[in-house]
């Protein structure tokens, strides 16, 4: 069975619509709610998508994937954006089409959900949305964004540090993977396209020189793109040079 | 004849699903374009909107306007967006929707172009769009946003200020009025809504204590919403205690 | 009877003399008191004040006022200052001396107390200096100056957030009202003039938009200023696509 | 003949009831003006000061001075004040007492005039003022604060930098001293009158150990309050291990 | 006997080797550690040093120095380095040297310990180097930087600020003497010769006119650099002007 | 012929004591400067090193390197360091070292300098430094750091924009190739390990979706550490969805 576990979400204009919003009141009109029915839904993973002629539906058939993991677009997510509520309302309502699919679908999708990760909040604050996909949607795993700044600082503490336990704690109970994924950039030097890279290749590096894995032994991580940078630099990163 | 100065641009999912990527990829994937065929746009133009039941030519001629000066939606222009270029790529888009029913309904929707305006760069920076629309599509006006800080800072120079002369100079050569009018809001304290209000009793108040119809006699501004609350106060801002 | 509810207290000079040291020396030469005797106090309300050629007695007398409610000017508190007990020991001499007024002159003021607020301290810290007045002087309510920032940031939370719950608390505790009115301007875009306006505008929807009058049933406010630009667009607000 | 290079400006409460005004509206109800009639100028200096029961006059000739040089007093100068019009008009109104009370007891005082300084502008900008107070009113000097931040940070360039220069130059043409003394403290650690020494101690090793004296061979400083603290540590500013 | 309680470390340019290793890597290569045997520490210590053609300990002889109180060099501490473990490495290093120094010549050093201090840390954070130091290796008292934000900020409070009392108390708890000694300084303004000595001022002048040796009778302080500017401006600190 | 392009200084202990004491006095003691003989250098080379048991120059012989381009380590470079002077005066006397290796070993050793980068400054303030060592010392190449500003900030303008052209320029002019290297890192996420991958990875993109090789046909740039992450990830850097 092949499964592909880096899948995003495919979501009608509403989702976008609904994120232009909220942009610009800035929840002034208040939270708001993306509505598509089942119907709606249906016929919309079996038309064709992203200009390629054929439906997400018929792709996962073309290329072979039985299941597909699916989780909301990263670049997508906005965690630095102000309120917060901004992002978290938009990461809530991905997860809920998530959700939609995967009850559609159940044998071909599974899902992983976003967090309402901050730069100015402990990722304790993700732990209720994170509680309501898994326990509530059967959800498999979430994303895991080393940088909520989106690259408007260094500050956020890498994921050896016990900034994350709240969140690695919650994972381990939940028995749930978390997945790396870099979401977005507001650098003028790069765009997400290379931060997601830079992101987890300094994830990667950060937990292998941490403690993580000897204080949750039963933590599962999974890392996108490759791991970064870190296969092909892996002698580097082994080089006694460099070792503390 | 009545004419409606104060009319915002209703338009199709795609502008806003057009807003949600460039916010999210912040210029990496290019600028790209919204396209919607003219037969498209007569359509949407006669489909019922904003929950109304009714399409908003319908809703024109329910309410008796003849002619409708039509204009960006101000809360949607992003003004205080980093990069720029995400705020202009938009607003450049808007008014090209404006142009198109403009063009579609000539006797029905004159054009008002919303300006690239930014906290970070001079006035002198709209020229080329304030040109654009007035000599390209025939519009007929532009919104003046007051704070293009968007409630982020109280740094903006008033209305008052040579600071702006770079614009009136242009309004004057065009022969076209400036339409103040808020637009975004950033604050924790109050949502656009106010903003708009407040922004317009201090731009109506910098301008009449400063000389700026004096420098420009034949400069046209028009205020919305009633001044702000100017009117309301009048009796307050000619008190002597607050003459200079 | 006719009662003024918005007197603000005319002082001698040597107020402004200890304001100006206080602000030169910033608290290294002590505290200090401003101390004018009772005699000096009713002479100099009995003179000619504000060049009216009538004394602030005579003013009252000629308008038909007979019961004033005095409290210090606002625009004089600087609530913004730093250090903040600059601030605090200017509004406590303030207080001093409308006390000292409303002792003399019993039948013709009532006193409302200034606030040591600031924008780096929680409403709690203004609670000891509104005992003070209320029950050591019999003051009848106090200003609340909606933004202790003198427009220099955006960030004190609205009226109607909790963060203002402690003092709301003590006003019922106290059965006294608290006075909406804006206070000092560090804006270079307006004066403090708009922007008590603005304020006055912002807090009453603020209030409006909230949970505060179901919290406190029985908390008593008062808007100045005619509640700023809200009666005049009332119809705006009321307005469906602006409800939540 | 004795003269006392270091007398302040002893001023009507006037003065400060002014800066009290200014500093509350912040520039909005328009520059103003402090008017003291001779008379009244005569009498004050007349009257018993400082909580000493002798006048200013009587204090001179009690200690035996002949002739006092008189500038503004420097701790109410509030150079780092926003905007730095109010922080210039007061200074003005300063020089403009000085002046007055030079001219009505031209055997006993002379001019020193306060500049407008600015953390926020060159020294260039200081010139007109000074050239006023020199060329018109016959002054004899100015007071040069070496830190207009107020210890609000540790930016403004040392008195042996070039960031001097134009008023440098500016004093050699008028042939006047430039008299360094401290004036505002902001800072929570100390207060005004340590911060003028360690000002003074600052400023006079930045120009001994400048090119200040070579450039402008005919430049005249003075210092005040004996050189801060560098004759009693004369031994140490002149060690080898110090010397560059 | 001759005792001089104001000597600094002489160390091995392993030191300073150790140091621009840390500031380079800042703390990725692991702590690390300064090792020099007893043998080349004693040469070392007979080697002529600083361009004098003598070694430490025959200078100290030549000047009929019989113990000398040996602390690390201030301006070398860098307490305002971040991460602050850098800071707090090389200041334990140094305070390792200092013991190693006192071990080989108990007759002639005794130890005066550097603390990590830190201007975003509590001076809690102290204690436990001062314990290592004073119980460890005997030493008999520390140094006492009143600014380690190194002149980037004014805001460390002064040394009359509780902030300092959980290290005062332990002062008087291990019974050993705080030294007052200025650090590094990176303003633009001046050099850390200068910031001594104003450090100093400002340190006297705050313990003088605080409540610290009425809440601490029995702490010791000792101040370096003669107390800065305070012996030689003693009349001016005293005079009634300055008196609260 | 076995040319290793990327070999970095070894240097005697005097430039580390030199580095840690202008890191100390910040330029207060003067410029200063690093004196080792020539016998002493070489001495030195053909010491054991790096806890190797082996020279530097046995080393090469070892690996069977015929000739190393040296330049100075980065990571030990700070060019963020400020004020800016004291990195300037380490680069250039590592750039002394570097010479006085390549003048003493000519068949061994050539020249690649560092250059005196800050993220406060244009490149252009490199330009002579650059002369200096390709003119004056016969240097082949020079080091490029993508982000001087040490992992600080995401300001520093990719190596894609016109910020760099002048230093380009005087490249092409010089005829010697840029050697994109990352140095020092200031981030508490990471180390200078990572941050040299990614910095590398962000300035080959940069570079490839740039008009820089239009603009300069005959520039040469070199990238060390295989470039970044860009060949692991090629396919993904030139995905369609990707490209503009």
């Amino acid at each position: 069975m092949v499964i592909d576990v880096h899948g995003h979400l495919t979501a009608p204009d509403s989702l976008y619509v609904y994120k232009a919003n909220i942009l610009s009141h800035r929840g002034s009109h208040g939270r708001g709610k993306v509505e598509i029915s089942d119907d709606e839904m249906i016929a919309f993973l079996n038309e064709p998508t992203f200009n390629t002629g054929k439906s997400h539906l018929e792709l996962l058939k073309e290329v072979g994937t039985d299941v597909q993991l699916l989780s909301p677009r990263p670049y997508q997510m906005m965690h630095a954006e102000k309120p917060a509520k901004v992002s978290q309302w938009f990461i809530e309502e991905c997860n809920n089409l998530v959700a939609q699919q995967c009850r559609l679908f159940p044998n071909v999708f599974k899902g992983i959900c976003g967090l309402p990760q901050s730069p100015d909040a402990s990722p304790k604050n993700c732990i209720p949305e994170l509680e309501r996909c898994v326990k509530g949607f059967g959800f498999v795993g979430c994303l895991l964004n080393p940088d909520p700044s989106e690259a408007t600082n260094y500050d956020v503490p890498g994921l050896g540090d016990e900034y994350w336990y709240p969140l690695y704690e919650k994972l381990v109970e939940l028995d749930v993977p978390g997945y790396i994924h870099g979401a977005g950039c507001r650098s003028i030097r790069h765009s997400y396209s290379t931060h997601f890279i830079n992101e987890e290749t300094i994830a990667v590096v950060a937990l292998a020189s941490s403690r993580v894995f000897k204080d949750f032994p039963k933590l599962k991580i999974v890392c996108s793109h490759g791991g970064g940078a870190v296969p092909y630099h892996a002698g580097r990163f082994q080089a006694p040079s460099l070792r503390r």
